[in-house]
């Protein structure tokens, strides 16, 4: 059995929407962020690094969302969560993935956690304020590669769009109207439908700690 | 043929030694930061983001270290970069990377590019004050994570250690020394010695602009 470590409106959704769409059997543990049970002494030797997602399986704990979905898909290749059998389209996913987490997480994590690179109240707030543009700037990158009714890579659901539908969920609290970017905003919708992640939504808001 | 767009000592450097490593056809393109070449008009077609690395291929062009070093270890499968054909250990180098790209690499670029994130000169000064605490915290854990005389993933060298090798080699100017971590600077002077790595800090002296 899986079991991955969340916290609801994570990216550890990202993670989750892949199990929920794999097929696999899978179970949830909550680490309840407002209490700093990512600090936990019992959390970090599941994951020295304090975070979410971690995704304990019968060989051991993988972490971060850019190797836990493409894993998930290699679990499962009949469901064709990613482009296995083609290097090119492979690493297309992937780079899009990597902009999500290394530049578009990290544009979002300064309105929340600037703590982790300055210490000053006044450059917390400083970073807050520029969250908007840095967010707003990402996306219109992001824009600017999708085709209109279409997933990330095209014809086809992957779970780069799991990610994507979890940073274009953050617009909201970042202080950018999705409305800005038509092809995000129908690509959120969309994913919004899937069973999947209906699935996921219901699953976090009933999730419960690690006994 | 391949060509990788470069800039001397930068997260490029990962992928250049992958490809030196791999026996592959390529060359490489400087892209000169000192003069806002990573912004130009030309290198934008190839990269919008304006960052390197970016890697010319006969399909399209791909960016991203954590998406290049897995696709040009699946280009020379034989040549063993990666654990193709395993998964778990296929995520687990993907992790490792991930953490370099979304961690390491983020606490660095605070000491240089805090423009990024932030708009006042108090907050960039206050960003690179921190800068060694956040690269000594996360060099810390990865001493805890690499075995003494080893390789990122045990006894096989792979594309995680061209990637921890740039990292450690940055770790001076962040003003940590990386004798502080014993077995990330055995780590870093057994890689150093690569005919590999040598041949790209050769080609890295002497690249030139695309013409």
């Amino acid at each position: 059995m899986l079991t991955l470590y969340i916290s609801p409106g994570s990216c550890s959704r990202a993670s989750h929407i892949a199990l929920a769409e794999s097929g696999l059997d899978y179970q949830v543990s909550l680490i309840r962020f407002a209490e700093g049970e990512q600090r936990s002494e019992a959390y970090l030797k599941v994951n020295p690094k304090g975070r979410v997602p971690a995704l304990v399986t019968d060989k051991g704990v993988l972490t971060e969302t850019v190797a836990l979905l493409p894993y998930i898909a290699q679990l499962v290749p009949e469901k064709n969560l990613a482009p296995l059998d083609d290097p090119y389209l492979f690493a297309k996913m992937q780079a899009f993935n990597a902009y999500l987490s290394s530049t578009v997480h990290i544009n979002h994590a300064h309105g929340r956690r600037g703590a982790r690179w300055a210490d000053n109240a006044a450059s917390h707030a400083d970073m807050i304020a520029k969250v908007p543009k840095t967010m707003r700037d990402s996306f219109a990158l992001i824009e600017d590669g999708l085709v209109e009714g279409q997933f990330v890579l095209g014809d086809t659901f992957s779970v780069a769009d799991a990610y994507l539908f979890v940073m274009t969920g953050w617009l909201e609290s970042d202080h950018v109207d999705m409305a800005e970017f038509p092809k995000v905003a129908a690509h959120y919708r969309r994913i919004e439908m899937r069973p999947a992640v209906q699935r996921v939504l219901a699953e976090e808001a009933a999730a419960k700690p690690a006994a």
